[in-house]
């Protein structure tokens, strides 16, 4: 692919790990986020941390700074939010990821936080990009709904070229005709991102579906496609969610993902990140 | 949904099975469907029938009559391939599918066929769908490459309204922006199918993505999704195909396929179709 | 553009101008052509054809066979339909075009009506388009609402092979992403169509937005961007029509469309077909 | 529209006009917004503002800080191009456009220009359209090539909510399956625009098509369509142009797009903004 040049793959072996305080993505297992859409008080995102990581997530998401459509929508509990992230990793070990939208929000995530995303709609806000290519910080870069696997690429090497290589691929769903669902979740572009970069590629099939009884047959998909992990929706009380809620998985529902991606990835030969089983 | 009547369904076990000559469709296991794109001559035809059934094919494809965008392209042998076709079943003793297009020749596609194939072009040419319905033949509903799930389900109603049941649904990529595969493989289609409808739904993985590559993931990826089946192109020498060679299995890679599936059906408690294993 | 032979533009003056009993579409003037989506009646037929000949019509447009995405919706009368259809030439004097879905119906819609139309389902339905090639009568072909430009040029072409250069070609909406509009009127393919080949071309603004208010709108911005004229729905009791009522116009609001397209025409150095004046 | 408070249109005469140093725009006549897609050199710039000014336009427009889709293509001047288009202000008088894609930048980028614009990438930068908000400057909001109609809209209210409503919106093309231009203009935004919202809206057929000889036709058309004006690029030397110079207009190009325009504007009854004839 033209202009591919730091993250393109020449030979199969040739691959990027991302290395998150020790937990490894890219390589043969498979790595699952799970969390919340928004961080909403200190007590549900504890909850939900410990319920997740007790089935088998080993890195925990949740929105403080979040984009929403409407200005008059729930914007995320910002900063505070971020703190409430910070002791959730304290309190449960498990690394945090959380998005910046803001080139002047970058270091305060950071303070707060261990993986960066950007989201859908900053795919191609290349000041961010460039911001956070100066960085070390790990990011997970999501694929913009209207975006092409070569846009969504080249934006990942934005990053590189400032210096980041720690650089986690997240297929989120694209915009098309069909309306069943709320986006198209595109899991071919899976081997073709496998097969074009270096980096690890994983999907965010509740998102990319917007309907809670999809996640699993698109997540159990998405890894039998080659996929390294998933980011998934959970809430402790989805119903009363502040935004998302009818896309998060209950506890019980994610103990029953949990079970489908333990049998999928061991069908394919892979194991489950941080599981020493 | 609306107008959805004779085909909704109303509880989990509500299931049609749809019966080629004893071959069940829709049960708890696994139908592959491979055979070249166009039928060239019988030796060809039978070279690909022989070694795909010995490695675990249970229905043999091949087009007779041929969409193709230009006028100036390959059309298909027509009644030549339709005898091609009944020849092989004949030596194999696999049942045949293969497309038709027009009113007119329903009659004489029955004649030398077990299966009928309305192509992604035909979804909503409601005559012949109307006409079908008048048949008791078993038919592969390809969805329309910008066709809603609802339209989709739609035009098989008008099918099951004159009377035919025996509808197998193939979701083969839709159009989408993105152009690093021929279309976008939509697997949410799945469970969202499976929970609406009573049929079948298999997935058309080469038509799909066009890449021979991607055959094997995406095909892994459907039977994870849910799917009951793939239809995959398979040519014996995939370089001198007169259509779509490009994104032809050789044997050897049908081979490795049918590992794959075997595998991932294992994996979530599924049989292949045909197989006593 | 590869393999458009026939209907290719090699020089500005080379274009094909069609002639429906003298009536010439192509030159330098606008053609409107009117009516409802369905014939209901035929005293619906009659009223409606009477007002827009007066107001400035100089061809009725009213379908008979109907393609419905439901088979529950109405279908259209069907011969009865053609039947009106004839009755309303006869009677005023206009052209009548309708549009026809079955290889076996083109003898009993071309014994009624002057002009036949393919629509956007069927402008890949190959057997239809070759039959129609073997007739010399005038064809509208819509544009698939999946199509590109390329694939709507060789369906032309598919036509002309047979030996009917006699067509008209109709941009009726593409599906996007977008639902404000039931689709998206592609007005760019106006000049790149008249660049590539020598067959006129009209829109659909009626069908493409699906919104009544925005059909004169974007019927004169299609005579701004080079159309040759435009297909517009236009009903006497729009609420209580059998199908698309939303979209059509009321008598009065046909004049003032009429009033815009003389202006725009003028503007641009147009005549309007038919007008002396 | 469900949250579109501030901008939502009441009754027909309820608009907002736009005024950029006594220019007004969204009043009854068309503005013309001409100038090259980057700032490339003081003399570049200066020559061709001198000559569209001459031919009709009455805002400059030229790209300091460009968004690329990869980080290897030129990214413009920078401040240097903002220092330009400063001297260009100075020297025609013309109100000068140029784009702002980092909250950190807009204090300078309106310390040498007098219209922010925000580009299709941008459209959903929340961060930034929240800081804009903030100012009183006149902004130019470009509709996401990946947004819906809804969804532009409930940008401007981002922009409105922080106090400024001098917003002009630009449709610059949607993405589709559609290759043969670069996006697809979709001028149906334009009627449904002006009758759910107060704020005037302007095209950009130039970045719409990607085809120089597509900019008269679908200038004309937006003008057709209602629209209050358009954005298209100039460059006195295209096949040299640092960027987009194959959709960019000669001179010459300019002049017989302004002929046009001043007899489609005539035709509906409007004039040109900054003419007195």
């Amino acid at each position: 692919m033209r202009d591919l040049r730091l993250l393109s793959k020449k030979k199969e072996e040739d691959i990027i790990i991302v290395d998150i305080n020790g937990l490894k993505i890219g390589s043969n297992s498979i790595v699952v986020i799970a969390g919340p859409c928004s961080i909403e008080s200190i007590d549900q995102a504890l909850e939900i941390a410990k319920a997740v990581k007790s089935l088998g997530a080993t890195i925990f998401r949740g929105g403080a700074f979040k984009p929403r459509t409407s200005p008059y929508s729930f914007q995320g509990l910002g900063v505070e939010g971020l703190k409430i992230l910070s002791r959730v990793r304290d309190e449960t070990g498990l690394p945090v990821v959380t998005e910046v939208m803001d080139t002047r929000d970058i270091n305060i995530v950071l303070k707060y936080s261990d993986i960066l995303q950007v989201g859908a709609r900053n795919m191609q806000n290349f000041p961010l990009l460039k911001e956070i290519g100066k960085t070390k910080a790990p990011v997970i870069l999501k694929r913009g709904f209207m975006s092409t696997i070569e846009e969504w690429l080249l934006a990942a090497e934005y990053i590189a070229l400032g210096g980041n290589d720690q650089i986690i691929l997240c297929e989120r769903g694209i915009r098309t005709f069909e309306r069943a669902t709320r986006n198209t979740l595109d899991l071919s572009c899976i081997p073709i991102v496998k097969h074009l970069c270096r980096l690890p590629v994983i999907t965010d099939p509740s998102h990319a579906t917007g309907i809670r009884e999809l996640v699993k047959p698109m997540t159990l998909a998405s890894i039998a496609a080659g996929a390294d992990g998933v980011m998934v929706e959970v809430h402790n009380d989805p119903d009363k969610a502040l935004s998302d809620g009818f896309q998060s998985l209950t506890f019980s529902g994610f103990k029953d993902l949990m079970d489908g991606i333990v049998k999928i990835s061991k069908a394919i030969g892979k194991g489950i990140t941080g599981c020493s089983g």
